[in-house]
């Protein structure tokens, strides 16, 4: 007998309602709910009509997948959600690793394209004129996810980078800090480099805080580049007394070279990072940052690209997930 | 003008015989010049002569690679190995994770060799008579990647897994120490486990330092089981002087715990890790630790894969790559 959705519904202990809401990758499932039941329709090996479909049909059933940087943990967590949602769809996956330079992105799309895939999937990094080209001359869906185009042609599953990044310096202001450092990404990538960035400024306008561009380093996104920018912060004449890092790794590459000249972080120096991967509980103080949902936007894309591949109705285009400011001890408890 | 090899060895700055050996995936060139020629050839394009063959054939030329563990940092760097080996042979790569579940990781197999790749390349993890069974039924090549086969009947590129737990516990032995704690691996992993264990029994042994099965605690390589096997040791009577955990993620967690007690590293309890991934170089001390050359185990295992499907002649079926201890901070410098 066929596993129903009744089953799963049953076995996960959540209702049909949440049980479909997932399978049709809606935005409004929490994090945890969309993963236990994720799991249980993998355990279960539940498979919902719409694969019948796509098996009767000739189509490969492979969906491309662009990483930028197979070593991030971030797009390691994306990568689960896209594959629990393929597993569902039986979509097979083809994983190809960019490591974060261009030529060689723009040849892996051409590639997963001529090799006939149904549908595409870019994550993360910057989506310039080039990609938008090859993407518009593609003959099957793409989907955007952790990322998407300036303007906004292409399906996408992303947070909101400005509003992210304003609520974590609006969380400093409020702990009283005037003097607040920003590690930013380059300016040139629109989302975590300036939208984030146009969101430390916009806390700062709102509060009357003078924008001080001695207090803004630009980095990598890489642990060293947290430590450079630091090093930048603690030689300047008045220091900064908190500091915000638009990734995990910087952060705490400014928590050692904080503690590394003798200072104590958060006594004297405030810490937060940007989206709670694993290394932000793997350092002392454990560090307070942003979370993103990862696994979720992965899982919310696939489900998103299964929709276009088969011609699903589909409500919203572009779907933005909620972030959450996550307390640990980099920063000062509020009580 | 089609790039030769000689542009190769004229931009790259090394003989060609040199070149030759790292476009023959031969396991005698340092890791360093291995990168730097296969920077150069990406660079420039160069293509070798076997190329031509693979794609006159009717082939797909696309390779699978299974993975158990995505988010791990070890794999990464192997992938980019694989990856730029293929890339120079004009291989696909399809990559796969498994996440560690032997379930999924049989099904992953299978599906591979149903979509007809030209070969497997096996990554890490433990090789079961269920993989045996599969690998021994395909009717392309696998070669085995940072882990082989109990019996020895697939190819091989990994590295001595006993000399390498070894040599690191003898070091602490050297310095003077007699109470080494160990936190192992799962025992019935045969390498990376049971072979690394024997490793640490063989140091003790041979400086007749008796065997205390209170100093060593079984963990998942992960953070968390690090913290608490060394929250373990330092609740008994006699707490070790000495710990040398088998993956950088649990000696990273093992340094939290000692400092979270009070205690400091090197100075009250010497700690060692292993594999040289990022994180190592992300704590404060930094981790001294036992280097495996992971980029090399990829580009060697991906050309002799290569090797296997072309039906080229083949040196050494097995081949053991050179670890190297790392001293960094977690350990009193010797001097």
């Amino acid at each position: 007998m066929p596993v129903t959705i009744y089953d799963v519904a049953r076995e996960s202990g959540f209702s049909m309602a949440t049980v479909s809401r997932v399978i049709n990758g809606s935005s409004k499932v929490k994090p945890a709910t969309r993963k236990k039941i994720l799991e249980t329709i993998e355990r279960l090996g539940y498979r919902p009509n719409a694969v019948a479909r796509g098996l009767a049909s000739k189509k490969t059933t492979t969906i491309g997948v662009v990483i930028p940087d197979i070593s991030s943990s971030f797009f390691a967590e994306v990568v689960r959600g896209i594959e629990d949602i393929a597993n569902m769809y039986n979509y097979n996956i083809i994983l190809s690793n960019s490591d974060k330079n261009l030529e060689k992105e723009l040849n892996l799309i051409n590639t997963l394209l001529e090799k006939q895939v149904d549908g595409l999937l870019f994550m993360g990094g910057e989506v310039t004129e080039q990609h938008v080209d090859i993407f518009q001359s593609s003959t099957v869906p793409v989907v955007l996810a952790a990322t998407k185009d300036p303007k906004n042609i292409f399906p996408s599953v992303d947070i909101d980078h400005f509003q992210a990044a304003k609520d974590a310096v609006m969380a400093f202001i409020e702990a009283g800090h005037r003097k607040i450092a920003f590690i930013s990404g380059q300016l040139t990538d629109p989302l975590t480099g300036y939208a984030r960035f146009q969101g430390y400024k916009k806390a700062l306008d709102e509060a009357n805080i003078p924008f001080d561009e001695r207090y803004v380093k630009i980095g990598n996104y890489h642990y060293e580049s947290g430590m450079e920018a630091m090093r930048y912060f603690l030689s300047l004449d008045v220091k900064p007394t908190a500091v915000f890092a638009v990734s995990d790794e910087m952060a705490v590459g400014a928590i050692h070279e904080i503690q590394d000249q003798g200072l104590n972080v958060p006594n004297d120096i405030e810490v937060r990072g940007f989206d709670n991967t694993p290394i932000s509980s793997m350092v002392r103080p454990l560090l307070s940052t942003v979370s993103i949902p990862q696994y979720d936007i992965g899982a919310v894309a696939m489900r998103f690209l299964t929709k276009h591949i088969n011609e699903e109705p589909i409500e919203n285009q572009f779907v933005i997930l909620q972030h959450q400011l996550i307390e640990r001890k980099s920063t000062k408890q509020s009580s």
